[in-house]
């Protein structure tokens, strides 16, 4: 019989959000009158841009025609957009990051699981925890870990504590690690790293040849202006460093889907003779041999995203989110709530009331509220006691929410 | 430093059509004023069908539309999608899959390499000779293999040769394989394989425990009623094959991205310990951790492929490369050339005249007559001394090529 790759088998039980999607599924079963509001998946709820629809008309209309009909496109992605990239997410910010160092895809969550196709098995991995859960469960999968312990630590990744105890900046590992996975600003914390801890970060990469891998998939929800939206506007990080970018929350493209990934040229590794090998062309080769660009309509409609249209409607739609995340900080910390995140990123992470646990209180929400968080300890051990609420969803259901959460708490 | 997967540093150089890329790019600076025509990368020339994109169209109205607006969807794909693929892929041609089988992705490509990563390392992979590219490598990539030798053959692979003389009908492996890729209708080759034949692998597959990856990419454009179009046509073939499926060259699709792989349920392989592990589970797995599903607006045109219009104009559009097929097939073969293929497949396979091989063939071709084919060693060794037609292009481009090519090899 052929074989399986045994090392999902250590895979805990369920990838959080399903496990959630299928308690909300059984509640709403028992309960088929209650109206449930959803601030768990971080989903955006708001209409894609005009400019980016009317992109995309466009392109549509360009298939019809054999003069302008696209075909297999640069697996990496059309110029005009990778273009377009480079200049307004890189270059208008001082970051060094060429077009031909962009490769195009259909999310980050697919690319934080692909780059460590080109990455050995030996690596040490350190993640934050709590923690994005598709960075651990990829690395479990490819067969860089050990079991998991009843707290869900995988034997063999070393874990970055990030709790209000250490104002959730996590300390340098204090063994040699070799990959590093840093998400700014934060999911599920909803806080941010300073220029001063990306730059130790950086530092810390360079002395010990280590490798950052860097989501900076809500960058557009920055409102301090000391904070650097890329890792690349850090001395020395095109040495050390990978970024992961996404037009989902950004541009509403969650259920649309373009992202891409920054893999600077002269970043090495290296093969197991020592020889220091280039990861641009390792990963041009991943991208180019697995993968197939992302569809022309797709791209069109991303490109506009940078339209002087585009980048206005954009900022109206980061606007208004950072005002549901405002609204949900401030009324969730007049109720007594300790209260995180939310000012430079779309998610609120909170303090479970009294003694109760991640999963408890998700329980108690969904049943007195009507209202779906996401568990903190789903995303990792030191998760467990707090709550992550996103402000992804209309006003009108935020502020309901919160109503609720009041009178389910009083 | 951080270490690479140092079996990237198997592969040999340049992936196949970015090498043919390569040579054509650089004949087109020598000689600019050169009409190239490219009958080499299987890529689509004809508008995407009317029906897809009056779709798409309507899905990308409903994307500006709060009520009507489409995050995350499933991973899997959006049950209208999945529905619409069941019924008349395999319902409506008596083959017993269902809709929930059926995984909707971006492309067959990054299929056929990503379904690797269920599967443990110590199997044994039989790939025919010569074979759609991407099968090696991804198998090289992850570390199945050893070394190439001269003739581009990896250690630890067995290759079934596919020629002239065994009728492009490969043996079945005297020795014990696990995993098995067939592709029918065949690239590069464009023959078929007959009830029987695909009887004998599955019946091959189970004796021995073994999974067949059954690539039909190319099914649209069978003409003989008797050749089955889904291996499960085949009985048993639940127990021991996932299909992968496009919409590239059945609708045009090669820019607009989309791409299904059925898993049945049921179907087995084992854990290290010896015990029988589901695969549609670990499938299952793998897809919604390290992929976010398909655009809703692209779900929505490869939908429309069912409609009745929908299928009346990909009738249309095979019909039309069907018919550039025969003109290859047959001018060529009046030439004198020995011609395979191109009655059931968008692919003419020829044999190279004299003692030429398929690059000096390629190249003799570009600079006699323009014309860009695929060197039939690029698929293997044993496609040495072959060389690949596509049928995908113009009406006038293939009546042109034709034109050039007889006056090439007069």
């Amino acid at each position: 019989m052929a074989y399986v790759n045994d090392h999902y088998l250590k895979l805990k039980a369920g990838y959080l959000f399903p496990e959630i999607g299928r308690r909300v599924k059984k509640f709403s079963e028992e309960h088929p009158d209650a109206k449930i509001i959803r601030l768990g998946i971080g989903d955006v709820t708001e209409p894609l841009p005009a400019a980016v629809r009317e992109a995309m008309h466009a392109a549509v209309d360009e298939m019809g025609q054999r003069e302008t009909f696209r075909g297999y496109g640069p697996e990496q992605g059309y110029d005009f957009l990778r273009n377009a990239i480079a200049v307004n997410d890189f270059q208008s910010r001082g970051a060094n990051v060429a077009a031909d160092e962009i490769f195009v895809s259909d999310g980050s969550k697919c690319d934080t699981g692909n780059i460590l196709d080109i990455f050995g098995l030996d690596n040490v991995i350190a993640v934050t925890d709590p923690v994005y859960p598709v960075y651990v469960d990829t690395n479990v999968m490819i067969g860089r870990t050990g079991n998991a312990d009843e707290a869900g630590r995988y034997a063999g990744l070393v874990y970055l504590p990030v709790t209000a105890e250490n104002n959730f900046t996590p300390a340098l590992p204090t063994q040699k690690v070799d990959l590093i996975y840093l998400c700014y600003p934060n999911n599920p914390t909803g806080t941010v790293a300073s220029r001063e801890t990306l730059q130790q970060w950086v530092d810390y990469a360079r002395k010990n040849d280590a490798i950052i891998f860097f989501d900076a998939a809500y960058e557009a929800f920055i409102t301090d202006p000391a904070i650097p939206h890329s890792i690349y506007e850090i001395d020395g990080a095109r040495e050390c460093a990978i970024e992961f970018r996404s037009f989902s929350k950004t541009a509403g493209f969650t259920g649309t889907r373009c992202a891409f990934t920054v893999v600077p040229k002269g970043l090495k590794a290296k093969s197991a003779t020592g020889e220091a090998i280039d990861l641009f062309a390792l990963w041009t080769r991943r991208h180019t041999t697995k993968f197939n660009g992302v569809s022309y309509v797709i791209q069109k409609g991303a490109e506009a995203v940078y339209s002087p249209a585009g980048k206005q409607q954009v900022q109206e739609l980061v606007a208004f989110y950072l005002e549901n995340a405002r609204i949900l900080r401030e009324e969730l910390t007049k109720l007594g709530l300790k209260v995180y995140g939310g000012v430079n990123a779309p998610y609120v992470w909170l303090k479970t009331p009294g003694s109760l646990t991640s999963w408890e209180f998700f329980d108690s929400l969904l049943s007195k509220a009507h209202v779906v968080g996401t568990p903190g300890s789903g995303f990792g051990a030191s998760g467990e006691g707090y709550f992550r609420l996103s402000a992804f969803n209309s006003r009108a259901n935020v502020e309901e929410a919160v109503k609720r959460i009041q009178g389910a708490l009083s």
